[in-house]
């Protein structure tokens, strides 16, 4: 219900979903007589349950407001469906501040994990066609314990979500020679190093700003303050482009012309660049998978989400991710003890 | 000497703007035996002054080690010369933590400056074409007092630089509401905005990083960390997308046909965000003027760094700006002498 484009866009992205994939199941939470026709409407009746939910999260709701009076919200119901099993996933595109705490304090963090973090798939030069950067926005602080937590996270989601096998890992930083940034990716730097074998990954050491969408780097790890201007930077640079490029097309009558013929060009560019494509930051280090789409979602950014959600709930996703914390705690826990010892 | 190209594309930027702009006059620094024959073959021998200096920094040498070792190098002379009144402005490619910390102890910070800092310009929607950024990677700390600092800095650059008679100041965050953000960042809203009367500029407040290249903004203030990484990730997202382009038309003969018909439009785009056009970083907040070129720039952003380097020159830039940061001193010691009483 939290959208900027209302639940009628939700359901036809989940239309769209629900033709390509018979295995998927949805619960759809909000006021039922809102969404009962729309449901009706796209033929969805048998494979939707709607869940009754009359309260909304608005975009500007203040993030402890919703926790104390949001009971009654479809955000509420939607997380409550995952917290108590019925739900694999959660997919929402309101209120990213939250999503993140509901999510939070209903679902609690996995054993060992200090501080979740929210992942998202950057376009690159890379076979998958993306990169994954993580934290981009759920905490602004990160110590270099939080750091080596983040790369294990999106070693995971590398591995479930995109099926690459040993995920190269590097730490984002104004430069890549060791002497540079803050101290605290100095000693994240050490840990993620150290931390390698046993995670079954390789580092690559500090990656930059334009390494983001290279090929050198699978999983790009940073605090959630440097990863949300780096991505609001990134999607605002091909915004900008984006516009250039329809007024340089629009600039003289042969221009014009010149556009049709490129027409099919420019659409396979805007495929690889679409940010609906890319649509579903996902939060890390909960007991339950939750699936962020923009707020600006339209039927397309919804269906992709979706898969998503639907990729990692089949792949075990979230059980593998906490059974790797796990392992990694209980490796530095014998270290410690080894040097107290 | 130390760009990647070497001193012959320096000298083919030089013949540029000597040919463009016929009040400006060069010492170029470097080995007379290798200079003077490239000097020479472009006719530029009545225009330019050599001064010999046979060492090199080179790209990884250590500022430290430069600073010790470097008397004999042409960015050590390039300097000197700043510093001593020969010359208006420095313009250099070579090794930027070099550059900065010569350019730091030997032309020494503005009374009233605590962190020298780089501005860079980003292509934007505004109707110059550029929005300012800083501090870009000067330094990786800000307090609350150097971000004012940034902010005024920025203002004199927009003014003198760009002809911006009032500009719009913005403090980078991952939000635009109040409660985002570091406590420095809360600290430094009030502060900029408190300044903004005496110093005639407008504050818009927060602006994210899909705002740097946006038309609400002319100087965007941050730390040389965060703007570190949003100056490269920017460019290394519009680098991609550069890619995706070519490849998009490169994908069967029609596409080429449509490239060859595009070819006019394409590079109306390509000269909108051309790196080589904003090519000069610019030192702020010393005593003299410093233009920091990119290293792998060829002729176009030898000769873009030096018309901006005799816009500035010209404008007196550095006199006002060193004004400005008195004038914002006096009145803050004003302010804390009231506050005290």
């Amino acid at each position: 219900m939290g959208g900027d484009n209302g639940p009628a866009a939700v359901v036809a992205g989940l239309a769209r979903s629900a033709h390509k994939n018979p295995d998927i199941g949805f619960l759809l939470h909000g006021p039922k007589a809102e969404l009962e026709p729309l449901v009706a409407k796209r033929r969805l009746t048998d494979r939707v349950e709607i869940r009754d939910a009359p309260g909304i999260v608005r975009m500007d709701d203040k993030p402890s407001h919703v926790m104390r009076n949001g009971k009654d919200t479809s955000m509420w119901s939607t997380i409550e469906a995952v917290r108590n099993g019925e739900a694999e996933v959660a997919v929402s595109c309101g209120n990213t501040g939250a999503l993140m705490l509901l999510s939070v304090v209903r679902l609690r963090k996995i054993e060992g994990v200090n501080r979740p973090a929210i992942a998202c798939l950057w376009p690159s030069r890379n076979p998958s066609g993306f990169n994954i950067m993580l934290d981009v926005g759920a905490d602004i602080r990160a110590d270099a314990g939080d750091l080596l937590q983040y790369a294990l996270m999106g070693v995971s989601y590398a591995r479930n979500g995109q099926g690459i096998a040993r995920p190269r890992v590097g730490l984002l930083n104004n430069g890549t020679e060791e002497h540079k940034g803050r101290a605290e990716l100095h000693d994240a730097h050490a840990l993620i190093g150290q931390g390698a074998e046993t995670g079954e990954y390789d580092f690559v050491g500090f990656v930059e700003g334009g390494d983001i969408p290279s090929s050198r780097v699978d999983v790009i790890v940073t605090d959630g303050f440097t990863g949300n201007i780096a991505l609001k930077t990134g999607e605002g640079t091909a915004s900008l482009i984006r516009d250039f490029l329809r007024e340089a097309f629009k600039h003289t009558p042969l221009s014009r012309l010149a556009a049709l013929l490129a027409l099919t060009s420019l659409r396979r560019l805007q495929k690889r660049i679409d940010p609906r494509r890319v649509n579903g930051g996902v939060f890390l280090g909960l007991n339950g998978t939750v699936v962020k789409s923009h707020g600006s979602a339209d039927a397309t950014g919804i269906s992709a989400a979706i898969k998503l959600a639907f990729k990692l709930a089949r792949s075990g996703f979230n059980e593998r991710l906490a059974a790797r914390v796990a392992a990694a705690s209980a490796l530095n826990k014998d270290r410690a003890e080894a040097a107290d010892g």
